[in-house]
């Protein structure tokens, strides 16, 4: 059965926003008016307001040959959400702004639709807006995400002092590994598209990769046991290069204990597999999503308690650089690897 | 002379970003934190968060042949306040998220920053955030207003009554003539590249295609005169679509007188030279990013001392449609034409 294809021609623009966000309520007391005026209106009362934007392109940032649109219009919004969580702010709207070639059709901005509504439900954000405009060649998202948080709730990068305990959620490199399984079946595809896809029996990598969360129950956990970071940033483009970022802002160095980095066990079989190093791909990798913060040593027994936390270092002075504890008992200076969708892809 | 160009490669993401936004100074009160944590921070104390997003994507908004990149900064800023401003709330932060492929040079970012500092300057916002990544072919740039207003003086679309009268900035459809003049030469310079561009003398053209500006001016004024219109919608689109959002949305009828719609005298000339009708440029044309606004009749006498507004017609009742009045004494039914960066161009 052939798969029913509208073009998106037909509906014209504003035919196929009200197409797509029909759906969408608003839930939000503070959204005033949401999609179908010339700006979203909010109201946040005594709260700041924090406002965070992502462009992800095709070609660059995703691959459709492996990735299902619904996947990505929820990955899409993970990507956003997370810059807010790590201000240790909650989301509460977001807009999002599509332009599309016409080799897509009603059918597929609508699966990628239903991911982008089914992140808004999950995380209890409001779609309020966009814009939506035709590309010459290929899908280009860009998304808006817009949260409070009280004045002094808000977690920056530059809060570290010397002595925090530098902690991570989760666990680091599974996306990257699932996209180095996602290549090669594509490129062993593309060679001979008989042979099956071979997945390696790895769904834990692959959904880090193509369905990501972010984490909202580590702020709603935090909240609750009244901890609050002294620096935040979420890990997007691998550990070493967001390391680098909060040492840069807080004016300071930092050391991270090797075997103290999280790595799930399915991340270590198939590094090895993929002759690479697992801690390499925890510290270049990207896209994990998950939180690095920094706590004055007062609230080292909040994080002891704390599920999905692990204390990978320390913060320390500027002169001491930054650097890496290995498990052979060596002190190596990280680099910061990174630009990954800047460099010479 | 060779210009200089250095690859944007070589400076990577965030000393892109870095290089290009360090001589942005963040200079609203409401600007907590700007550029350089995983989001902006900003506090409006008891004012409602207004917020708009737009694309434009090269090949589709904006030609790079006869666009300079200044212009184009200049000109992707004004698209967005001209959405704050037509919900009568000033604008404060802006967001620039841009994909770029590699034959963009530092020196072509520098001067499309350059225009998007000039715009941040003259319409007092701060650039507060963004993305930067690359883009397999070309330019991409996604921008986010934010603005806030008291919630009692918000203006939306729906808000207008029958009988509330019917008004428009500045002139219309001169956007569209200029660009009409810049596509004849691009084409003719492909055929013939030795022939010297014509551009018919016509600088308040080419200027409103390549360098409009949002109407601060018109809010302004209205504040200082307490004028608050029923309903408001910017024309980007052409005056036809305008006139039926503000229908749709309030759900009325409206009519347009067609000798009160403003139009410049370069712009009668050069749509006759085209073989255009004049009325057809304003009522379709679009990006001419004037106010359209409803007022009640008590306002009247506001309006009629307020410069650069025409009074164009009136709302109506629904059943009676939305129609032109034509200068012969004729009453035909406004077609709405538009979705002009969604169709089959």
């Amino acid at each position: 059965m052939e798969a029913k294809r509208t073009d998106v021609n037909s509906l014209g623009e504003f035919g196929l926003i009200d197409h797509l966000t029909k759906t969408f309520k608003s839930t939000q007391k503070s959204t005033k008016k949401g999609v179908g005026d010339d700006a979203a209106v909010m109201e946040f009362g005594n709260l700041q307001t924090v406002i965070s934007t992502d462009m992800l392109v095709e070609g660059i940032h995703f691959d459709l040959a492996y990735t299902p649109l619904k996947h990505l219009g929820y990955k899409s919004i993970m990507v956003n959400l997370s810059d807010i969580y790590a201000m240790n702010a909650i989301p509460s709207q977001i807009t999002v702004s599509i332009a599309i070639s016409n080799r897509f059709s009603v059918e597929a901005m609508e699966e990628l639709y239903a991911g982008i509504h089914k992140a808004c439900e999950l995380y209890d954000v409001d779609l309020v807006g966009g814009d939506m405009t035709s590309s010459p060649t290929g899908l280009v998202i860009s998304i808006t995400a817009i949260g409070s948080a009280q004045a002094d709730k808000i977690v920056y990068r530059s809060g570290a002092k010397k002595g925090d305990i530098l902690c991570v959620t989760g666990d680091l490199g599974s996306a990257y590994l699932g996209l180095q399984i996602l290549e090669r079946e594509k490129q062993i595809y593309q060679e001979s598209p008989e042979v099956q896809p071979d997945l390696e029996e790895q769904p834990y990598l692959i959904e880090r990769q193509l369905k990501p969360e972010a984490r909202k129950d580590v702020i709603d956990y935090m909240a609750k046991n009244n901890l609050i970071p002294t620096a935040m940033i979420d890990v997007s483009d691998g550990l070493a290069s967001e390391v680098f970022h909060l040492c840069k802002e807080s004016g300071l160095g930092a050391f991270i204990e090797e075997s103290k980095v999280p790595l799930h066990p399915s991340t270590e079989e198939m590094a090895i597999k993929f002759n690479m190093d697992p801690i390499t791909c925890a510290l270049s990798g990207g896209e994990d999503y998950e939180l690095l913060f920094t706590i004055s040593e007062e609230d080292l027994e909040k994080v002891r308690y704390m599920p999905d936390v692990f204390i990978i270092g320390e913060m320390a002075a500027k002169k001491d650089g930054i650097t890496l504890h290995s498990s052979g008992g060596n002190i190596h200076p990280l680099k910061a690897q990174g630009w990954k969708h800047f460099g010479n892809e």
